[in-house]
């Protein structure tokens, strides 16, 4: 199995897995207690990290979903969202309202990109 | 980074985004104001209109997520999505609920298919 | 078209679509009057029959995304997973509340697998 490459493997899930030219990331989450522009900001940088780890970058993400605990912070959260988003290179996004683990969660990010 | 090539690549996101041989669609939605069954018909339409932009269509579609404002419209959906999908070539699919950007969207579908 | 291989299917979806290497999964549910654990074991042990079908196993799943009709059942829902899921090769996942289709359904898990 050394075709799948999986970074941050840990009991539960992985931070990230590739395969196929493709990095499937963990949904990332803020810190609890921060608000929603905080917590996308942090849960962002983190997409940032992984995406440098598995050998690519923003630049590359395929596809996005965003779960928001609360839809009315839409606005709070494109805001962190457009302006961390590379011009030109967006990827295919769905954003929906969902409960996260933990009612301190409040916002999700779950992306997939193309590896270099 | 020529391998990737975005489709109708917007500010926040784009509608489509190939690469590897797949295309991952943003979630496409109806028009407010409609019901359930004239948003599914719309988003539907959008789909096909995006697969054949990005060289598809939709007897090559891999999964599908349907997020709907309100689970109890499940049937109506489904009396749409079930003319519309082509016999013999359904995708993977999942249904759940999830409030939307704002209030007026009732339906979302989420498409992954192949290119050709 | 003889690229895709659909597995099961049925006139609205398919249980599993393999293409390219990669195997998407429906959502599979777990049986109506069952207990939030019991339905995580069935629908994950769906998950092991199906990709046994398309020629893999849950080594080399990719991606997951559970859904619970309640998120307070996280807990519980995670005791079986964590069971389930194979020591050093665990999925990119993501959890979040959503409705199922009806209210019996408690639980739905979404694979995404490398075949082999």
């Amino acid at each position: 199995m050394s075709d799948i490459k999986r970074i941050g493997a840990g009991a539960r899930m992985s931070e990230a897995v590739a395969y196929n030219g493709i990095v499937w990331l963990a949904g990332q989450v803020g810190n609890p207690g921060d608000s929603v522009e905080e917590q996308t900001k942090t849960c962002l940088a983190e997409v940032d990290r992984i995406l440098a780890e598995a050998g690519t970058d923003k630049t590359r993400i395929l596809s996005a979903q965003i779960w928001l605990a609360d839809i009315s912070t839409f606005g709070e959260m494109n805001k962190v969202w457009d302006s961390w988003v590379p011009a030109g290179n967006t990827p295919a996004r769905a954003t929906g309202e969902a409960k996260l683990a933990t009612p301190d969660y409040l916002v999700e990010v779950i992306v997939t990109a193309a590896l270099r």
